[in-house]
């Protein structure tokens, strides 16, 4: 992509130092929600009473126990996701924690009582690219291999994604965000979400981590369906090949929401052997929260439709301003959901413009942070997550944001210049 | 030890078939607070208002972050183990996933920067016994071969510990409960204390996982008071060897408590850097809730007097019965605080007590498994938890337990007199 930025840099740079004087602070960097989102749900702070401790079946949530998490709230992720409440086990308050766990667990005792991983070699996970920091972190930190393959519209490229699966027995997993994608946005086709039902990989113990994050955390007008993978992976002969992570972290609160795992029984089963040693159960009396405030998915759903009111505009604001300032310069990417927007500045750009945004008071996701290992080759994808800001300060941010980028191309065509007359 | 019971076997047989007759149904396996000590914490359930979520340094304890813990739950837990806030990292609801955790990622990723336990051919741990079911548990599930020492009145044997520690580099840790230990109720005296911080363990790697889960359930005059193990290794050249666990699981909530990891600066360093990959941080809407409730250690304190005035009675129900039906039959510890007695049978007797207990309708702590690999040698050690039922349940359940106490010897009795007449 070549850009067709027609001010001259005298212009731009006076432009990006009048910002960068106002002595902005802001920081969108983190997928947060912000303030206003959170106080939807403040009712849930003090939903229990005294007295209200017992769950519908009458287990007391305040004791021990329960390590697979209480039927109602199990019953409320199999509505989310689609599958039933006895395929699900309830974690703590982070998805994250419970992927952790998994692959850390994968790493000593092998998967459903297969090789443990770290006696296997090097051991290597699809990374469908830009992805989630966070994903790339855990891998890292277990010393797995991360082979990038292209995101895509639709998905991750499943041509490459098969034959790295289908070819090398060392292929022992996938990160997949299916639904508004991080960064992304994008929505997994049927027929990318079929083909990946369909994998034969060559690792038996291959499995595939589905985060679904932002199943359901639409601004669209309809929330988009995807084939539900448990359901597809089955029919196609690979039924314990999914693990499929959610959590309300950004339905209710980040720092105290409800995680769960949907898998097939050979997993639960191995699933629940290991947390049994780790802990006598999760928080049981944080699911009645989220039992008693939304009742039901209808409840979420009703619920994500009033924060899609205050999450929509936001995204707008960033839209608007990139559109306005940067349309034929660049590309991003317009998601209808989820959590972020992907922006894609000219080759070897993106940590230019993080750094002049920074000194500008703005501070945004690192570049290379949506790549493994932190190396995005060509240095020009960004990630902006706009929820946690109010909508005045993101068109300050987006206009420093879009000042930088501006100044980041100008710098770039006149070193070309430069070098071009030595 | 020899009993001296005159009963005769018909005498003894028929009263323990009247109680079996009662069908009674009764759990005094697992150490749980009962409703009537959670019922102290109701008010705990509803102190967050719509608008608490805020902590006192201005932190919103609804979003993300915070891997540490809120400052405030740092400080009373520093208060309760009488070290600095700075010494501590707050955790889930779960002080055994803390252990847990720590022990899987010394087995992926060594100590402190050190050799992948798993590497490193077989790792052992120092269990003294009787011990703590799910300590053991831990270490079998990640192979740790569990050498078992003797635990006496006043800690564990400390010739055993210092000689096995000083001369295996393959020994890498040991496992405390030093007040009022799990299941003998003993307090480490401080001469072991100060033993165990002198140690000089031959391996580099090796962790002292002591487990204070018991330091404030004390329903003595006086909570008793033990050197101080991080100030004690500290001056002995030992800064890094212990990891302190301490949680409100049998304060607050056992599904909804804190808990804690205190430990010197270099282990906390590498203990933030694994969870800032596991997780984006523990529950602060819980801690909160703890530091509304209790406010500080002197609240804790109070609160665990009116915990006391509930538990000893239940205490004073089992060892009143055991007085009454037992003595000079068997030797049982009478603790001051924690949550368990320890009673000893004669050898060959345990397994038996439990199986007539469970025929009876008594449920009881499987005999073993206050030993690693649930192996206990001699067949006699018990554990008793008197925490959950009522003071009428114990004295029916206490009926039940000596009858079968004194049915299994006056068996054995009638077999070694059968065999010695063949």
């Amino acid at each position: 992509m070549k850009h067709n930025l027609t001010e001259s840099y005298p212009i731009v740079k006076n432009r990006y130092e009048a910002l960068r004087a106002r002595n902005m602070r802001l920081d969108i960097s983190r997928g947060k929600p912000g303030p206003d989102q959170l106080n939807l749900v403040n009712p849930m702070l003090s939903i229990l009473t005294e007295d209200d401790y017992l769950s519908g079946s009458g287990i007391d949530c305040r004791n021990y126990g329960g390590v697979d998490g209480l039927p109602e709230m199990r019953q409320i992720f199999a509505e989310i996701l689609d599958v039933s409440a006895s395929d699900v086990i309830i974690g703590g308050n982070s998805s994250l924690n419970l992927m952790f766990d998994r692959i850390s667990d994968f790493c000593t005792h092998g998967v459903c009582g297969g090789i443990p991983w770290h006696e296997q070699g090097a051991v290597k996970f699809i990374c469908p690219t830009p992805g989630y920091d966070r994903h790339f972190n855990i891998c890292q930190y277990f010393h797995i291999q991360m082979i990038p393959i292209e995101m895509t519209q639709t998905g991750p490229d499943m041509d490459a994604a098969e034959t790295l699966a289908e070819s090398d027995p060392m292929i022992k997993g996938m990160w997949c965000v299916p639904v508004y994608s991080n960064p992304t946005g994008c929505v997994y086709s049927d027929e990318t979400v079929k083909r990946i039902a369909r994998l034969k990989p060559k690792a038996p113990d291959f499995r595939l981590f589905w985060d679904n994050a932002y199943t359901v955390h639409n601004f669209a007008e309809n929330r988009p369906v995807i084939p539900n993978i448990l359901k597809e992976c089955t029919q196609n002969g690979n039924a314990d090949m999914p693990l499929v992570f959610a959590s309300f972290s950004k339905i209710s609160f980040p720092g105290a929401g409800v995680s769960a795992i949907a898998a097939s029984e050979n997993n639960r089963k191995h699933i629940l052997s290991q947390i049994g040693i780790q802990t006598v159960g999760p928080d049981k009396l944080n699911q009645l929260r989220h039992i008693r405030f939304f009742k039901n998915a209808d409840g979420v759903m009703e619920h994500m439709k009033k924060a899609a009111e205050i999450i929509k505009p936001k995204f707008d604001a960033v839209l608007t301003a990139m559109e306005e300032e940067l349309t034929g310069l660049s590309e991003w990417s317009k998601p209808k959901g989820g959590y972020f927007i992907h922006f894609r500045a000219e080759e070897n750009c993106a940590k230019r413009i993080v750094d002049l945004c920074g000194q500008a008071g703005l501070i945004i996701t690192e570049a290379g942070a949506v790549y493994p290992y932190k190396r995005d080759p060509k240095d020009r994808d960004l990630r902006i997550a706009p929820t946690y800001a109010q909508v005045d300060e993101l068109k300050s941010a987006m206009e420093i944001f879009c000042a930088a980028v501006k100044l980041s191309y100008v710098e770039k065509m006149e070193s070309i210049n430069i070098a071009t007359k030595n």
